[in-house]
């Protein structure tokens, strides 16, 4: 294993010392945000972290190996243009071939767990797209979170997803859905989705005790944490709506699919509503980096 | 694991001694049967499991730990009202938060697998709800077939699912579908369904053996075993068929979904057929927990 | 487990000596085409493998064991009319009933995974009907190659299928689909499908380190190695497009389903094809086996 896994000197001592250690992914760096205010997030998210206690291990494939724990200069190297998008299939072609890879939500809890590391903060997961009764298009995330156990702290699933179906696949694959000071799954840019979650946690330390119910049971498989947006960083919810409408058309009007579709909508988002989702989504990042790190820090302690 | 799971002293002395143990779930004590049938089911289940010679094991959490094997106290707390009902997804925070759930086919499963309980006898599996194309909405208890080495003993599926696509799921999942005594998969309230099964087998004996091969052979999961309700307890298709429609679509005109749908259904369903429903559920209840108890048997002695 | 698996002397030998061995199923002699065609294939197939300097295994289910590895008579008797199709939910009963069995690609890739052979080699594999959206019809071939280790060699999956939908599935399910020599998704009978795969390899020495890193690094299921049909072989897109069409359409009308759908369809396409797709499904069948067998070798090689 030691030939394409690679886990950072900092990050294999906070492990190896029982400490709490939070994974973080890298297509936000490569696919998500635009340069540089991807470096920038990328390392604030970092920052925030490590400011709560815990050791960041930002994880991504670079020259053919799992890499868990980067230094400025790798997080520099894959706000570059032309990194692939890695996900659960892409990863033995990426590994074989010796390349560079921005690792998915389902990728980043695949490197996260070979490391041990229970608790991974993200934006938002992939789930069920709109319009799956005709395309079966359905993100390897929720397939990830069937089988690896790794909590992923998220604002929810993509808003550009089909919420209620995202859900219910998650239920059908016994995947908890934990509601964050809330009864009610977060959606992403805003906090007023009516679906309700599975349960609800007001502190992280309540979150790492379901954790540790969970996998001390040999329940395998992940947990999402949903964590809403903070208030003075939502968006409206018509105008999110609105705008991702607009965005979902034109995708589907110009043929756009697959590993291109959803930073194609990412991105539309943001011109469409004027920059203001990339707001909301560097805020909603950070606020999950935090939130994360006290449940790695709540969950190494009751381990201990 | 102690923790979250214990075993009822005859339960577990049964199975160290290599004695025929039959699980049976919980939900159908606290959101399956109005009180008190719920109560005097439960023990009349019980009573049949050991008069054919083996031990049962009722399953369910209370105060936060999955217990296996129940007295006739813990029954009735079970039949009272406010018991929330725990699939494999609501388990971490039930056990977590020190609460008590009534456990679906799927976490009885997981409680039956974690005891070491190969036979688990139930009324009905959850499965495709009709209108899946819309909602996605698919019964945990499907992917759990599909995983966790316990043989389900029913009278096929709730008759309120989409029974051709619930058998399409379960061969996508390479789950056995085995008729007992029928080449036909059991229509629940009645036996009359043309969908063919996997596999015939007419005894007990031919069951064991099936499982016997799978599970020495490594192929996990579980195994559905159709039994059909007793001849002088079914009902009549068609005025199953013209309820089941009604009811369907009240739920949907009612907006009710989720966890409420199935309980919402099997009330309906019983008001409509006049109780008619409720006495059928009764018997091939009761009739399942016999063959399941006959099968625990043929089982115990090929292994032993 | 000795029961109920046998392995050839041969081939346990080779395995055990770590050298290159190919898998073959056998519904392709018992449904997939007809007498004595499918005899002379088989051979053929074997012949291909040892050229290439790999030991052939064909794998089946005769008088309740799976077989790895079989002689001449075995196959003739696979090619006699009556044989069931043996799919994973199909084992235990086949085996319990001491019965014979030819094996789909998923219940191959068990008898593979079984006997620790890495490589297989088939025309198509299985994946999502036509029609799915109604049906919810989808090959248990799919979630097999989900969950076990084993390298399937194919032309793509059986052109009857709908391709972009199946290519969805695998990616839900994480499932790397390898171009050989080629950017598409290989169609069977034809070579010209627009899909994209995964990634390329262009040598069997590629492939096979695909296969190490996804395997050493603990990534279990399969892998698909979509293979053209060699040029000269290749049936006219369009004309292959309209058979299929009209065979759906029949199926649907006469109400074939399940099992006997697909060998229902290959029929179909043979008379409206004249013949054409028999011999294009004995082309790439043999290409497949001599690739596979390359694959092995490398593999084999890169293993020692
Ligand atoms: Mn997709
Ligand atoms: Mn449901
Ligand atoms: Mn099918």
């Amino acid at each position: 294993m030691q030939d394409f896994l690679s886990i950072h000197p900092e990050v294999a001592a906070a492990l190896k010392a029982g400490k709490a250690v939070v994974a973080l992914e890298s297509t936000v760096i490569s696919h998500g945000l635009p340069y540089p205010a991807n470096v920038e997030t990328a390392n604030a998210l970092e920052a925030a972290i490590r400011a709560e206690g815990a050791v960041p291990a930002t994880i991504a494939v670079l020259d053919g190996r799992i890499r868990v724990g980067l230094d400025a200069d790798d997080i520099e190297r894959l706000a570059q243009p032309g990194v692939r998008k890695v996900s659960r299939r892409d990863l033995p072609v990426a590994l074989a071939q010796g390349a560079d890879g921005a690792t998915t939500v389902a990728a980043t809890m695949i490197g996260a767990a070979l490391a041990g590391i229970a608790v991974f903060a993200t934006g938002g997961i992939g789930g069920v797209h709109r319009g799956v009764e005709t395309t079966l298009d359905i993100s390897a995330d929720l397939e990830e979170l069937a089988a690896t156990d790794v909590a992923v702290v998220c604002a929810g699933a993509k808003a550009i997803l089909d919420l209620p179906r995202t859900l219910e696949y998650l239920e059908t694959k016994g995947v908890p859905v934990i509601g964050f000071a809330t009864d009610r799954f977060p959606a992403f840019y805003t906090a007023s989705l009516p679906l309700p979650v599975d349960g609800r946690c007001d502190t992280a330390d309540e979150v790492a005790r379901v954790l540790r119910a969970k996998w001390q049971l040999g329940l395998g498989g992940g947990v999402v944490i949903g964590v809403p947006i903070p208030d003075d960083a939502a968006l409206d919810a018509e105008a999110v709506e609105a705008a991702i409408a607009q965005a979902v058309g034109e995708a589907d009007a110009q043929g756009v699919r697959g590993k291109a579709l959803t930073p194609f909508l990412l991105k539309r988002m943001e011109e469409l509503t004027g920059g203001a989702s990339l707001a909301a989504n560097r805020a909603l990042l950070l606020n999950n980096a935090r939130v994360g790190a006290r449940i790695a820090v709540a969950y190494a302690q009751q381990k201990g």
